[in-house]
């Protein structure tokens, strides 16, 4: 019999809606020891607080998220509200000994970063940052092949997270999902957004970042927020970088929201010795894999379609050839988190690894403004 | 708020499981009328059904479907046991006056398919068939492209169904998934399961079908049964059949599970005087389309990613460019059904529009024995 | 010190700039033992075969091609003018003892093509028919992995060759190109032209085909001659066929110009118990291959980039990654034949090789015609 | 008729047979008012010029280059030579009042490349660079678009140019091929050579490069001469950098012959406010392009199948649908290049255009020693 685990989530945004379907869905899925609760939800406003609440099944609404945090039937709090909220409900959350999964990117800035990491080191509970693709089931097997040692030396990380939903000038500043425009409430851009999600993939596949040298842009400058009043926008649209690993492999990155007809297109491409493998999320069920040891006539990239029950997650979802999608990715997410709990073993990506993201994001930043590498602050 | 509908449902296998995750989670995403409520679900076996209700939330289990169709608080049946049960319940379901929801193929053989189809007719009730396909976004959308007149005239249909399960002499007859291969239980082979879906998707896109000509084949005639015991195959391994539509244009339809590589290969191509269209099941978000109005020297096969606001159903999940998966087609099916309710329309397919594709899925059949050229029955 | 092979080509058109190309480009890039002349080509029109002479250095013109088979000096007749002469010129070539190339189809129909065999092989002489995408590298390719035995036993053949030329109804019967849709001087359709290939590379792979059951469709039955009158279009617009082959495998074949936006989709798929093969010529360059011993985790359609120098033809041609084209596939064939005359071996594909070819294709359209299976004449 | 161009090339190895090939088979296919003679080939040993010479049928072998420039009946000096034999040629063929057709790179440096532009100027006369991608048909087609407006402002452009041979240890510093990892002989490593490539088809898609930011790397710094004995590599195994374009869009580049699986990766994406385009010399039939101006629902890249007549140099080649080859990259720029003599208009690319790519590649390397963004010299 599953342990009941009581959740308190704070935010019921975009996000909100994809944890909320995650902690309904994973016991039907997964077999794990632990089974979420939808104890109570958080959010700014009353009255579509709690219309989000009764739509999902959370038990009560607040309008405050101390409410949660001081709650003492509430395991672990979840933080999907804006990034500009994660330190302060972090740390709190931290103090009152509960569990945090916490929204990516980690923090403003490497400074509340750091201050939240050893706050829930400190506590000692369970916790994640949901950089969700990791369970994307391609990029977990293509983790997998790494470590089987298929691609042999590392010489090149190659990652991209393309969109296009900015171009337009009347894309306002504020609001649901163009928060991310205001400097004030997401901290930084594209770089904050899109690019921690390369940099948490590419530090799991391919290890440390050592340096880089970045280059930002903000193609329009002047909004307006959604009431007409004009926004100088002040955080990068677009942000690329250079970067050199441990494992002496280079890199290049770049993320924006202005390549016109790439909706989703979060790549890598990992280029070894022995063999390569290259990614995209707008075909999430394949994984491209060239092996070099094949015989020379037959040598090809082969296009692994990721849905059968030898590949990562499959075997819970449907029959071999059915392809799950984008929620799923935080179903897995959240089973993996269930059943570190079970075992005892600490969750991953964590607070730690989503610093050390936010480092690398940071020195990104920095190297833009001041033109030269720069190396990744200390975590 | 949303009327309740009271579900009594019968098998609880892999379709079990679709439609049980489709009624927990339409009223999330779709905002109907009704309201699905999980009442009862039958099967043989008392323990395994009585697991499957607690796993899912059903509120009771049944041994005997009878009870469900008896139970006079249940409004709609929904049929997900083999195909060889199909009938004697829909009889029974239509003389109690219920609501019909049945998985495909709607039945043994063409004859069941009258009998059933006049049944359901004759009691007024609501009723649908699971071809679960039409509601893939980007067959939709092929859907709309064609009401739009964007092909003109159409010249060829081509389909495949192809998969690769069977190749192996180890599969058994009989047993989860494998009774398909079992004439006694499953009625006919891949021309039952796998064309009757390319068959579907046909109708629907290109219109009646006049005559067939058609090909079977089994490759592997003697297996073994899950207990050891030698089982003769009888069914169609492959079923590949010519056809003509009464628009004029010319089809060609293969299925198999002989295609080595092929997992969930249903694929279709429209060829019309002003433009074609492509979709792949593999690539599940992607129609390709083909306009020949576009300048001569642009003119390409676009890729249309399905993920946006304006693409069928896609503004009811997520954000453009994430991708929903292969349980959604019935999620998005039951949304349509309930709204058909809701707004008092014929809800589609219906056992009509099945009983269509049975008459030619069995003159495939009977143009395969006869090795001639064969009109569908009536229907 | 190559030897000098004197070449007599009939026609002019789009095929005689192909051979003579190849004629002036084989020794440049093939180590062979002949090299071939351009000694004289024959057109019916004496300005337009003079030009044609002069452009690509052919040393005379002819207006009649009965002056090429009677000169003594010349080794090979050529035979690329439409359908309807080939019959009468390579039983004079024969008889006069020439080597003879002739273009695809063979002849007009398998009782020409009979009369056509026996001749050039009662004259012991050398002789080739042009089916030239046998010497597309990935088309060979194809039959190298297929004779390595990494296919095994094979379930399917599935061909298509797609093109769009002729669905306006202004292009006319007769002309350049257009004489294809001419019955007297093409004989056949898309059966003749395209379809032939299909047959020709399926047989090559696959072996012989024992029984067909074919559909044709004259889409446009009225169109006009180049000179304004009406003319009756009297051949197939589309060729379609189920077959069965010797091996035991199930093939489908369908050929077309109505298929919009398919400019030159010869495609093939081959799937056997151990893998599969799929090749579409609009990407000449690329094989498709999926290995099922593969690890599972790792099974996936490779996407060979036939430019290898392992690959068949390369290491003639530039360097890896630098493809080659649509007419390098003469000049490889010519440089088969040209090795073969060195080693005093077979040609291939020769007339035999062509006849029974042709013996499919006429069984295709006698099935259309009576609407039964039909099994291909005796060659 | 046309009038002959007495061409006198230095060089015979890889380069050397692609322009014989080009100088012998353009006048077949394009009617252009000059008709280049091979007159004379130049090589420094005596016997494989020579068979070289016969081979391709050059009218005499020189083992000094500066024969053919003395050589009053040659019009034009074609240098397929190493690079760092460009500068001394070009400026006696400019002295001597050749006209000069040149391998790119241009020089082995930018004050090389000055001084050879300002002698060739100096000369007046027709020059060109063999900048030969610019005329692979899809490449001219992007250019079209662009220039059509159909991408609007421009905000990205993405080049890679990614190769794997020289992976293994065991390749050779000198020899054929080998000799551009000899920094005494090609003055640069992958920066030069395939760095070159992207950056001429950059500025000419995309204007002037103001600025650089670049890394390279040697991955296997000691390997071997084909004599056995050792060698420092001392040049770029790969080169990356950040750029700005004065258009005010970002790029982002690399080159590397260490990316496993990719064989001729010269690929681009142009990102527009209206449109991109995206190109892989891999597929190099095919050019893919994305109009937001299209229906939203019908918006998705098009694979522009480039061999139409409507399409750059199509017309000259086969039929619709019929691909040529890398080789005919050269015969397509010598045709530009003598249909310029014709009309007296300046060839494209010229030395000054080349100038301006050297001029951006030694501006990378120089930033990637100097770790900072440097802005190109002047041309």
């Amino acid at each position: 019999m599953a342990k009941l685990l009581n959740i308190g989530m704070v935010g019921h945004g975009f996000m909100g809606r994809a944890h909320s379907n995650a902690y309904l869905r994973v016991n039907q899925f997964f077999d794990v020891g632990y089974q979420p609760v939808l104890k109570a939800v958080a959010g700014r406003d009353k009255d579509s607080t709690e219309a989000f609440a009764r739509h999902w099944g959370w038990e009560r609404a607040e309008t405050d998220w101390r409410r949660l945090v001081e709650a003492s039937e509430i395991d672990a709090i979840d933080i999907c509200s804006p990034n500009n909220t994660h330190c302060e409900i972090a740390l709190a959350a931290a103090a009152a000994g509960k569990m945090i999964l916490c929204e990516k990117p980690l923090a403003m800035n490497l400074d509340e970063g750091r201050r939240m990491t050893a706050a829930v080191e400190g506590s000692g509970k369970p916790n994640m940052v949901w950089f969700n693709y990791r369970r994307v089931p391609a990029i977990s097997l293509a983790k997998q092949i790494i470590e089987e040692g298929r691609l042999g030396k590392i010489f090149h990380y190659r990652a991209t997270y393309l969109q296009d939903w900015t171009i337009s000038p009347k894309v306002p500043v504020g609001g649901t999902a163009t928060w991310r425009l205001d400097k004030e409430v997401a901290g930084a851009g594209v770089s904050g957004d899109l690019s921690t999600h390369n940099i948490d993939t590419a530090i799991w596949l391919n290890g440390p970042v050592t340096r880089v040298c970045g280059m930002t842009e903000i193609f329009i400058k002047d909004r307006r927020r959604p009431d007409g009043s004009p926004a100088r926008v002040e955080i990068d649209d677009v942000c690329t970088f250079l970067a050199r690993f441990s494992n002496g492999s280079n890199g290049t990155f770049e993320a924006t929201r202005y390549a016109r007809g790439r909706k989703n297109k979060n790549s890598f491409e990992v280029n070894g010795e022995k063999g390569s493998l290259y990614f995209d999320l707008e075909d999430m069920h394949q994984l491209q894999y060239f092996a070099h040891e094949d015989p020379p006539h037959l040598q090809g990239w082969r296009t692994i379609f990721v849905t059968g029950a030898e590949h990562p997650y499959m075997a819970n979802w449907w029959v071999p050839g059915c392809v799950i999608g984008y929620e799923h990715t935080f179903i897995n997410a959240l089973a993996d988190f269930l059943k570190s709990l079970e075992k005892g073993e600490r969750a991953w990506p964590d607070f730690r690894d989503a610093l050390e993201t936010q480092a690398v994001a940071e020195a990104v930043l920095e190297s833009a403004r001041s033109e030269s590498w720069v190396s990744p602050g200390q975590v």
